[in-house]
């Protein structure tokens, strides 16, 4: 499958292959950068940032200059037409019909998904509220892969704020795909959320294990790691084992150091940061002399705060400004190939360590809508209907097409009400034997007894039941 | 006469030929839309937006961009130098020295004349203010032209805010000019203006028609029409006859249908829109039943917000995501042919219908102003006159040259004074049998009396009788 | 010495022979600007403006068009993370990885000495608060060069806020260094700073002599001159005697008349500013009419808001739009010789006027730092050390070598005092006779005795003693 006039939303609309496309690509033009402008010429990319970054911005539009292109820029649009009563579909025709590829940063989550759906041309996803960075994830990956030339099989650490990181959520999934052994070594309170867990677990093949870092000896607690998630295919594997510690599996030490800042809270400053349990961890030169980080890639995707010393900067295993400067063939990269004008590269075997789950769609008019405030299909409920993959049963859980976030409705139905295959027109609790008998096309979900007696269904006598327990 | 080294600040600058000039390069260009690079390679277009418009902008910069120009863009620009303490007019020649060309928006009525004067390079008028935006004017006039081949003889129903909207007046005195049919359609309380109307008829050769629409049945009140204007070519000339409805003028049908947003007021969600009067009419797939619209060009200088139901997007007949695309061959067909980069198409004919109206010129530094707030004479008096256009003499009616605002001086007194022509230093009521007698070229024109008299003039006998009676 | 690959913070770094090369390529490439595609193609400018000046930037984007190269634009970027939190030295080591060259304006003195410091790439400071901003300086006597064909032995009068204005401090520095004359005629309370004029005859060869402006007749207020600057080559060296008046240097005429706004302080309008002595001076059609302005360059850096009537826009002398202009073929020879994408024009033989003082360096950890609150040392302080050049013993004197303010510590202590070599660890009064027994390399400032106390330094007993005094 091409990624000629493709878009790029979520990290899950590529393929493993298809990432290694890129990376081979990328590292091509990386090799002789101020040789690509015929690449596309002519083309140009539309930059709308509905919220500063100008990082990012900047990062995109230099990729373009760079192959020939040309750049039109939308920032700081609050107030504008482009914001403000127009819809963000409309807005996507109408730049889709100036420009050959959009690159959006919006508020709302999933809004890149349906800029995706109207523009008729490729657009990638510059970040949609708290949701996804793909092009980050990628830069990332690309920077790892051409430091240690695999991913598989390499230990990473994720440091810092595992909570609010978008960036530390969709690195994470991408390293499981690719068959990276993670190591989560959190701020306190800034814990991994369980949502991430279990997506670990359920859509990757490997295992999560927790570890108690109440255990560990004062020096480990500079490197308090809380969790592990090891793939399947990990020599070990068997460290997952509750009596085999993390020092077996540090034995090898860490291929990679991943720092995040704090995404949404204060922190004291380091300085003293072993005092404290609330203090922020900080990666510094005495951290670094862990024999476990003896040949450790030290990673951030910037800007940093106070996370990652500044006397860190000249140690050669620092990588964090090159990685930032590779966001520009990597960027390069994917969008000629999403503009098709450059052959593809021949395919990349690439092992993928995800399972392929196809969940059941719901789509309703009625009913249950996601309600993440941030969501676009809640920001633009006009033409946006609620699109979910049930991603559960017991209990229901539906996750929302355009954010991801999951909701849990409480009460269903089905729509086979009127063929009298059920009692006509009664809604069940969510968690009745009942769920088991409406087959997922037929599925209404209610996040209330109100909301479902409003559009004139009754409670079964099983619901009533269930309540009256 | 060559476009080329000149401006567009009102369509008035263009004659019929030359737009259909424009219209037709636009045609070839956007056939190869990505291969007109060579067109202004090495130009530098200036985009200054002191009002945010981020879809005018982009479509502009984008145009350029596909003609192989380059662009520097101030917008927002309201806390720099560009916009405060400096003048219009030393901005204009600052950034005429930089650029090729010159594309802005302000908020002043007039402010594009200014800077067309200073520039020393081609200007174009993207907005000033609510005076002009022509080539939003130009690009709905081809859209029109490339789905029917022609203008003159066309039935364009105009729709919604017919009295603020700044697009609908240029478009009206635009149609006029090719000869088309006008159905008037406002927002219940938003009917055109008289002064729009009163061009109409002494500046074009047709008629303009009030209608009754409490006349009309509860079905035509959806497309309640208040007001038709006919060309003189117009085969239904005799349809503006009272006893001739507005049924045989739509046998024909409705070549397209205009629809425009609310500019400045707030107006009711349109759901319920037959109930109340003061609702705004919606355009949706009932309206567009009517037998009228079988054949009709939707069209919306966009953005929309409730008037236009997104239910019709996917309509064969619905023009106006393609009418804004449409917006960037027009305006590379402009630059291209200002900046003289390529040959202007041979003439193409055109029958005007427009007078050629030559009112005389009032040029004064004393006595009567502009006193519309936000013409930029009355906002840059250092430099900029008093200078207005004779349009008629009873009521003196003065039109400024700037924002085109009518200003009705009560009080005039003739330059010839000192001559003895008439006594000396004496002035009179702007409606006396004096207004006669002075020549426009010797007029000063007074708003006030206390005006007049601190400037030395006496009150004429005849003025004092006329205050009398 | 080659330009390419270097930084332009301050006119300091150019020697004359390289502004005179600078100057030589500008004439060359204004004589067929829109043919220098070739000469950056490929390359890409970042310009990033943390401050509005939409004019400056403007003019380095429109000579990197015109160069062939492109252009990625940071502007306010007062909300995003290059402002918020991230350090000036990260963002410069990122943005220097994406562009070939930063073109830098920011609001903290010194900043762009950072930038230059960690970008990898040239650095041009395009304004760093009220400090520096060379590209102005260097088109301004470009200006006069192109006029004139020499600057040496011209008569330069420098007009109007001659306290605030950055450009007239850096005009003044660069007119000495190239041999004019400098008449300095200050708006009322706006004089010359007294560090400037310290500098002016310290670190140039001429001398600078103060004229009593209350001997002045009424005429001759208008250009009320109350300071001379001489250079050694003067023929009018004598003038400088306090018997011969104003009248003697005037003779030959201005040969330019640079006149600036108000800078920081509200004036009244001009219209009667003979009338109060604290009006601020107009330049007019009644001032040019003088004598010594007959063949004077009127120059202006823009904006202007009233201090240079428009009646003079016409006149044949006002070269402000011109001087303007220019702005663009200096930007393009500067950034095409620091991006060394063409060669150097052969050596410019330039007779400097300016000595060349090495000053012994001041870096410490400890004690005194700048004082400045716009200084980017200060703002940035977690790595950004205290540097200053020791241009005085006594009064004791540091000037900050970024921001170039200079303080007057009033306590000074030695590294030696652990040698024994004095007293150990004792500090003393700067003015006081162990001042000359410190080495520059040992000098430790502070600013008060209780940062020495603190620091664990005691009071010595001279010091005591002055003290006592």
């Amino acid at each position: 499958m091409s990624l000629a006039n493709r878009s790029l939303v979520s990290l899950d609309d590529l393929s493993n292959e298809e990432i290694e496309a890129v990376f081979s690509l990328a590292s091509d033009m990386s090799a002789d950068i101020t040789n690509q402008r015929h690449v596309c010429q002519g083309m140009i990319m539309a930059s709308l940032f509905f919220e500063p970054s100008t990082r990012t911005r900047l990062s995109f539009e230099a990729a373009m200059h760079r192959l020939g292109g040309t750049v039109i820029t939308a920032m700081d649009v609050g107030a504008t037409s482009l914001a403000k009563g127009e819809s963000v579909a409309d807005m996507a025709r109408v730049v889709g019909s100036y420009a050959d590829i959009i690159v959006i940063r919006h508020p709302w989550e999933g809004a890149a998904k349906v800029v995706a759906e109207y523009a008729g041309v490729p657009v990638i996803n510059a970040g949609d509220g708290g949701h996804e960075h793909p092009t980050q994830t990628l830069l990332d990956l690309y920077t790892i892969k051409m430091e240690r030339n695999t991913i598989k099989g390499l230990r990473i650490a994720l440091w810092g704020d595992l909570k609010y990181g978008r960036t530390v959520h969709s690195l994470a999934c991408a390293l499981a795909r690719f068959g990276a052994t993670i190591l989560f070594r959190p701020a306190p309170g800034l814990e991994l959320p369980d949502h991430i867990s279990r997506k670990l677990s359920t859509e990757y093949k490997g295992q999560i294990k927790k570890l108690d870092i109440t255990e560990q000896s004062g020096e480990e607690r500079l490197f308090a790691v809380d969790a592990v998630y090891a793939p399947p295919s990990s020599p070990h594997q068997l460290a997952m084992m509750p009596d085999i510690g993390l020092e077996v599996e540090l034995e090898g030490g860490v291929d990679a150091l991943y720092v995040t800042r704090a995404q949404k809270e204060r922190h004291a400053s380091g300085t003293d940061r072993d005092g404290g349990k609330k203090k922020y961890p900080v990666v510094d030169r005495r951290l670094l002399k862990g024999k476990e980080f003896k040949q450790t890639l030290v990673m951030h995707p910037l800007p940093r705060v106070d996370e990652l010393a500044r006397e860190v900067d000249a140690d050669p295993r620092s990588l964090y400004f090159k990685q930032a400067a590779r966001g520009v063939p990597v960027r390069m990269a994917l969008m000629s190939l999403l503009l098709g004008t450059i052959p593809e590269p021949a395919a990349q075997p690439s092992e993928s360590f995800s399972r392929k789950v196809e969940y059941p769609h719901y789509s309703r008019d009625i009913g249950v809508r996601c309600r993440n405030p941030k969501c676009v299909a809640l920001n633009e409920p006009g033409y946006i209907g609620a699109e979910f993959q049930i991603i559960n049963g017991k209990p229901l859980t539906l996750r929302c097409v355009y954010c991801e976030h999951e909701t849990f409705p409480r009460y269903i139905a089905s729509t086979e009400w009127h063929n009298g295959t059920v009692e006509a027109k009664r809604y069940h609790s969510a968690d009745s034997h009942m769920a088991r008998k409406i087959r997922p096309e037929n599925l209404i979900a209610f996040d209330s007894e109100g909301e479902a007696q409003s559009l004139g269904f009754k409670p079964s006598r099983y619901n009533r039941w269930s309540v009256s327990e």
